[in-house]
């Protein structure tokens, strides 16, 4: 039987549908759960992430529910009882979601994305919530880190090729704008998002007319805005030689934006390619750069003294090349018990994958004096450090680090975007978020937005969400000895 | 303007559709073009690659078409004639394409597929057929090597969570399929592709019941078979005999099939458990493992002599972790003028970056004695290999490599998939385009498919070909000296 592609319900893990099918015969399908959304670590060993993904996150949400066909293929497969089935089919999601808001500069253990709803819902949305922030989260990122290095030059997304299938490519693109990026390739993106969009011709069109000269003047013959791209046959024999003299030739009747490199030697084609844009009285036209490029080769070619104006960043960008995921994970940390939250937690032979128990807030410290953050705060959901006259802040693990703080605004990063399953959120445009996330990164020093061997941001907990942390799992260690023992 | 998602025709680069627009007012739009997608390098320094995507090339092509939304988004944009916006709107796919079964054994510089058609609509699809060629290739050829490594054992996709968004997880689990693996946890792939799943419950399911074995029980009381997740509190103080103690109390209630495995030293604990497994009377219950698994850590873990009966892979395989993309590119090789095709070339500064020029096919030379395969040999279309009594082969690179072969066949690797905007192609089932992979991969002596350092598998070029191209980069960097001095 072949089914139709008409839902998103069955893009999780089958686990998920197993766990809710105990759940709800067990009766636990609708006792309210508490799951996060975080990662562990930083991707690139980057001083901070970009929070991305919301948007796609919600859509989800909104399109919530199995369809028939879902259905018929559970029922198909075998193993689930119809009544089962039939809660399947009626389920809508009914719970609470809180957010960082797109854009947003985030680190590594603060919860993202926390879900309260009944356990079998909250389960059944865990898959969907990862593959979609892990990776938007992780592109925005490596989009920032690219733009940090170019400073005030253009960059421009031009990786859907050697994106990972077409929602890569799509949403990605989306990302790399939040990032700080200002244009892409993708055209699909620009109708869907109002990215804008760039480029101008590839060698093909070089070849086709087996003459350089000939194609760009047939590409100048047909549109305004002219980028000629020069390498197709020789760089700086032909290519730049060509460009110019068919701006001169076209002379007012286009717009001579410049020139494409797209391989050799970018530090010496760009300068000498500079040259030659000068000596024949173009100052004004833009070196764009195209190559396998990222943020090391940018900083390298800069320190050379390229003459580059705008890149367009690939695949190093679009599949995060240097570090292809995001390790978000959702857990588990409280459940209703008699009416009242009881916190979880996860033990780990891998110390880092303990998980924090209790529902939680995350709080920016920013200083009133110099505007600059001192820090996130981790707090049980109950607690205000704002009332704090003075605030302890100190390493989770390493606790000797530790600091206080006073003059502070402590800034709740969470916001309500789903209530009772109705969402309450209304996106910014996609502008406004490359703008938020632009605007959060000045309240960061730069000592830890250096690209390589930046400082560690601190993100501390509460005492009472660490001591909260410490009892249970000294708790779930002496009720694993006692089982044993018996 | 919002627009709605009703169409993949813009989920291209820009420059194609500016190409296009230079193309169809100069009259060029209708020339025959020959374009070939293909990759210069093999991911993962493997020695071969098994290609992947052509299912979702043929879907983009039956779909080829812009909607109402494209042509009005275009126009928004500006700069496009309402001629050229007609032009689009009533355009079909009418050209021909060539390419290689899914499940094929392919290498680097061979053509996977072969468009020839009208130069804009050639040009049109470009990006989206490298979009997915690219990535699902990459996966099977990633999933063929994991399953090299673990023999007979079984091997499962887990990777949803870690997937470049949502195509990614559901196209790359069908290409992990083909290239070896049994299962993926992503029920969507289950339902659109057939692809058995697997799964059963997470840590969350644990902490749920904040008691492991009251968890293992509720479970087992709602499902036959059990696997049970053993590591949220203590492997093997806690989570094996609470399985064992589990599966006895049910006894012939359940299938208990075994324990995952899913943190701390996989070796050790595989070892151990399978002793406790083994002595409380479960020989036959598997241990699976998965946690950030790839060939390399799975190698590894066999040598130690881990207990391990199958493989959960998620992360490194899905993302492909330790090279995140393929390089294929889409080149074109000949174009049609005065009724005949012309050849076209691109030289580069970066020599591997070079075109073969011509229209080609590709043919597996297969002893007849022994059932291996000698090697690829590329020709210019015209040329029949079959026909020769003793055919030469030679490294196109490195010319004196050289042998002659007898007593071979020569199987041309093209098929006719879509012929005059007709799509031709019967797509096989899933379990056979896998079956192809392994009977393909069994023509290959095992040097070419070591994990690590493998033979150099030889793709030739006839001496047709070979000085065809020669004699064109000849030309073209003659006329470049010309057009210098002019």
């Amino acid at each position: 039987m072949t089914y139709e592609d008409d839902s998103l319900m069955l893009h999780t893990d089958l686990y998920q549908v197993n766990m809710a099918e105990t759940y709800w015969r067990d009766g636990m399908a609708d006792k309210k759960a508490v799951f996060e959304l975080y990662f562990r670590k930083l991707p690139f060993d980057n001083g901070y992430a970009i929070f991305a993904g919301l948007e796609r996150v919600l859509d989800f949400i909104r399109n919530f529910g199995f369809t028939d066909s879902d259905i018929t293929y559970l029922k198909e497969i075998g193993g689930y009882s119809d009544d089962f089935l039939e809660y399947l089919r009626t389920m809508k999601f009914t719970g609470t979601i809180r957010s960082m808001k797109e854009g947003e500069v985030v680190f590594a253990n603060e919860p993202l994305i926390q879900v309260e709803a009944p356990l079998a819902e909250a389960q059944l949305i865990e898959t969907p919530l990862l593959n979609t922030v892990n990776y938007q989260t992780l592109i925005a990122t490596k989009a920032a880190r690219i733009k940090y290095v170019v400073g005030d030059k253009t960059v421009m997304e031009f990786g859907t090729r050697r994106a990972h299938e077409m929602d890569a490519a799509l949403w990605g693109t989306r990302s790399a704008y939040i990032g700080g990026f200002s244009a892409t390739s993708n055209v699909r993106a620009g109708k869907l998002f109002g990215i804008p969009i760039a480029g101008t011709h590839a060698h093909s069109m070089v070849q086709a007319y087996r003459d350089e000269y000939l194609a760009f003047k047939k590409y100048a013959s047909t549109h305004k805005d002219c980028t000629f791209l020069v390498d197709t046959y020789d760089t700086l024999r032909s290519g730049v030689p060509n460009a110019i003299r068919v701006a001169k030739e076209f002379g007012d009747k286009i717009n001579f934006q410049g020139i494409r490199l797209d391989s050799g030697d970018m530090a010496y084609l760009s300068k000498e390619a500079r040259k030659m844009l000068d000596d024949a009285g173009y100052p004004d036209a833009k070196i764009i750069a195209s190559n396998d490029l990222d943020e090391y080769t940018i900083l390298n070619l800069q320190a050379q003294g390229a003459k580059i104006d705008s890149y367009g960043i690939g695949t190093k960008l679009i599949t995060a090349y240097d570090q292809a995921a995001l390790g978000g994970v959702y857990k588990l940390v409280a459940i209703e018990e008699a009416g009242e939250f009881q916190n979880t937690i996860k033990i780990s032979a891998n110390p880092e994958k303990v998980t924090t128990p209790g529902l939680k807030r995350v709080y920016r410290i920013i200083n009133r004096e110099n505007k600059h953050s001192e820090g996130d705060y981790i707090t049980l959901a109950h607690e205000n450090p704002q009332a704090e006259e003075r605030l302890k802040m100190f390493h989770p693990i390493h606790t000797y680090i530790s600091k206080f703080v006073t003059n502070f605004d402590a800034v709740n990063l969470h916001e309500d975007v789903v209530v009772d399953g109705e969402i309450t959120y209304q996106s910014p445009s996609l502008s406004a978020i490359q703008n938020y996330a632009k605007e959060n990164l000045n309240l960061l020093w730069d000592e830890y937005k250096r690209t390589m061997k930046p400082e560690e941001y601190p993100v501390d907990l509460s005492e009472e969400c660490w001591e909260n942390k410490m009892n249970l799992i000294r708790d779930i260690k002496e009720s694993v000895k006692k089982s044993v023992i018996k």
